[in-house]
């Protein structure tokens, strides 16, 4: 033990012994022993520990490490702050969730992921992005550093609408268009001006129907089958939310009859058409299948994001509105809240419109195509007996599994180091119908060096023929 | 009237006579002569327009210039566009307010503008803003393009608690900062986890009221003198709101004593102290008062934004808060709505951290002060009978007036073209107590070239001496 621990026990007047155990920082090893400590009682609640500069000066560290392991059990109730009073073991402290392994095992921290939804972080287009930053600096008008129209700045919207007219069929005007912060922001927005109850995929994001749910909006399952969802019984429902590009998880595009059924059902009942078309944009082997608000835009809400084709930190996404929606929609957002940043959207708007969105896109599609192209492969090669589904499109494909297998298969991923989810995972819990089980598989998260390496865990974990 | 009018009243097949009155663009002309003809009914419901195509044609104006029109038309409900029926006079045209002049007399649209609230749009430093997005996107992890953490980026966490600690006397961490999108969303949080009734300024802005209000929150006033809001009889509240820097808009600083008696109160009763540093930075003839939550970070939660300082464009803020709070407002954020992007959040971090933050702030507040010296001297030329107090900080000061007279200086005002509003607009509607007669005159806006001028419409609508 370094002779510093024993003058800091000298100096807080206690018989104090500081188990100085394990690796890592100076301030990761100094908070460890100070949690432990104090969880154990040998600091009593009250004690007044040194000032972190008297500290830092008796265990020869920076004063930075002392004071942020301070502020960090600060922040972590342990101890507390108070003018005049320094720093000192926490009254009460609050019973926090142990940082200690669990006596039961539990699987390794995932090395490798599958799990779907997100774009590889470093295909960010990063030389790109900063000459449209450019260009959006150097050309804004003054008035963008103003307060900002709560429906999106006026450039974005007009390249949306010229974009998602000429690649996605959608029929708007930069008028019904609304930035917002993406597709979830999008949700809440229509969830506050809909209201009512809405019909939802019977497979779905589980992260959607809960936000439905928090405001206020109860969701009902629509069988999901090789044609997409059944819309052939939407009756009283406010909205049907539908994935119709490539249903979300289990792959297919929706049935042209099924498009027209639930126009004309929002037609004939005044209900609402939400179409989350996330991943329109990669379709691999003809030609992208067209949004359904291009059936009728009075009578379908389009919401879409970067956050598949670029990234979902950007916070950008946007929604094509019928007409008598703009103003409600607007209002729902807030006057002085429009969320998105102005130097983002200016960005973006040249991003778009100078190609180099069509540009990344084209390329990310190439790439989640031979990434595609390798799963199936591979699959074929080590594991024909699966079958797989979903892959004319996006940047996920769906695994069949034998009945009853989906959890052990799962967790045998997870025993490899391998992040995969089941289908399981997406089935609405009101679901009553027929159930699948498989396993979501999302190609496009690894960096180029470790998909390899993915695949080949992923084959490990699936089962054998039967 | 040109002849290509008539090819297009031929075309419909109608005895139509479109009034091309009035001036303006080719596409304003067309859409006031459309409007004109589908609201007096001389263009029939259902009656099929000619594709823009052909009636760019005949009029020899640019496609965009009818599909324009259309399009705006559609979008004010007075036009229809149907897959497979072409574009056609809406059936039932919803009642639209009328964008013709009104028979009574309204004021001009105001040339000049001294309302508080914004910094001069023009003054935002571009170039430097460039320079630190540059050294973002070269260096950004590229975690910073994946799902991101709704408690914001860590470097700019780690910016803002070193920023907020040397400038303005918070105490905190970067664990204890919450990104959010400005101080209107900071409210909306904690209005969220705090619930109850707040303590609010007799004084104050009325949009945080209302966002407040909508919250659920009610706000009862507190009395508002020379010494800032009285803060001795917070009773029951859950939390207060204060500007305790510069009290917005009647201007003085928070007394010490009533700082103190606010934490006090907090500490015994567990109510929190909300305050809204909006405008600390700019103090003028002395160093600036430090913030409240500087007295105890664990009663009071500090918040601020870029929108004074740089731009209310770029839609981010942030929270200080106690440790107790920090998971209840991360999760009433929402786990995947960071809002503020990543890569604005990076270029502000670089921003604080080179120091660019310091330099913008240096110029805007000399700037600032110059232009308050210049509306005192002239106001202590041209209209020495006026008080004007809040003038040692911030981006505006309040002129006194005598009693009754404040409704009709703004209307003088307003009839000289230039905005300026009133104290009794920032008043609580529950304020019982004594009044006063005021206008509130933000000197930030204006545009260097246009603020003498401004200066001296204000000076012409000042009432003469008693």
């Amino acid at each position: 033990m370094p002779e510093s621990w024993v003058n800091f026990a000298e100096r807080l007047g206690a018989d104090l012994h500081l188990e100085l155990a394990g690796t890592g920082s100076r301030r990761a090893v100094l908070m460890r022993a100070l949690r432990e400590a104090i969880e154990s009682g040998r600091l009593a609640p009250g004690t007044r520990l040194p000032p972190y500069r008297s500290l830092a000066a008796d265990l020869r560290v920076a004063r930075n490490t002392v004071a942020d392991a301070y502020a960090e059990l600060v922040a972590e109730g342990r101890l507390t702050a108070r003018q005049g009073s320094g720093t000192r073991v926490a009254e009460r402290v609050a019973p926090l969730p142990s940082t200690r392994p669990r006596a039961v095992a539990v699987p390794p921290r995932p090395v490798h992921d599958l799990v779907q939804g997100q774009p590889d972080p470093s295909a960010f287009p990063r030389g790109a992005w900063l000459a449209s930053a450019r260009r959006a600096l150097n050309t804004a008008p003054h008035d963008a550093f103003g307060p900002g129209d709560p429906q999106g700045r006026p450039e974005l919207r007009r390249a949306l609408a010229e974009y998602l007219a000429r690649v996605r069929g959608v029929r708007t005007s930069p008028e019904r268009i609304v930035v917002c912060s993406g597709t979830a922001h999008a949700l809440r927005l229509l969830a506050r001006v809909l209201g009512g109850s809405w019909a939802v995929e019977a497979y779905g994001l589980p992260f959607h129907r809960g936000l439905l749910a928090e405001c206020g909006v109860r969701t009902v399952p629509l069988d999901v089958d090789g044609e997409g969802a059944d819309t052939g019984g939407l009756g009283r429902a406010r909205a049907v939310l539908l994935t119709p590009a490539h249903q979300f998880p289990t792959g297919g595009p929706l049935h042209p009859g099924r498009r027209s059924a639930a126009v004309a059902w929002a037609g004939d009942t005044g209900g609402v058409v939400v179409e989350d078309d996330y991943d329109g944009e990669f379709r691999y082997d003809r030609r992208p299948v067209g949004a359904v608000q291009g059936l009728d835009p009075e009578q379908v809400v389009y919401t879409g994001s970067v956050s598949k084709s670029l990234s979902p930190g950007l916070r950008i996404g946007w929604m094509a509105l019928p007409a008598r929606l703009v103003p409600e929609v607007v209002a729902a957002k807030g006057e002085r809240e429009p969320y998105a940043g102005a130097v983002e959207q200016l960005t973006l708007a040249d991003f778009l419109a100078g190609g180099s969105y069509d540009r990344h896109v084209r390329r990310m599609r190439q790439r989640h195509r031979r990434r595609r192209d390798l799963l199936v492969s591979v699959l074929a090669e080590r594991a024909p007996q699966v079958r797989v589904s979903g892959i004319a499109a996006g940047l996920h494909a769906v695994l069949d599994l034998p009945e009853g297998s989906e959890r052990s298969v799962v967790k045998a991923a997870a025993w490899q180091g391998l992040a995969v989810e089941g289908l399981s995972g997406y089935r609405h819990p009101g679901w009553r119908g027929p159930v699948r089980d498989g396993l979501v598989v999302g190609y496009s998260t690894p960096p180029e060096h470790r998909y390899a390496g993915a695949l080949d865990l992923l084959c490990r974990a699936l089962p054998l023929a039967p």
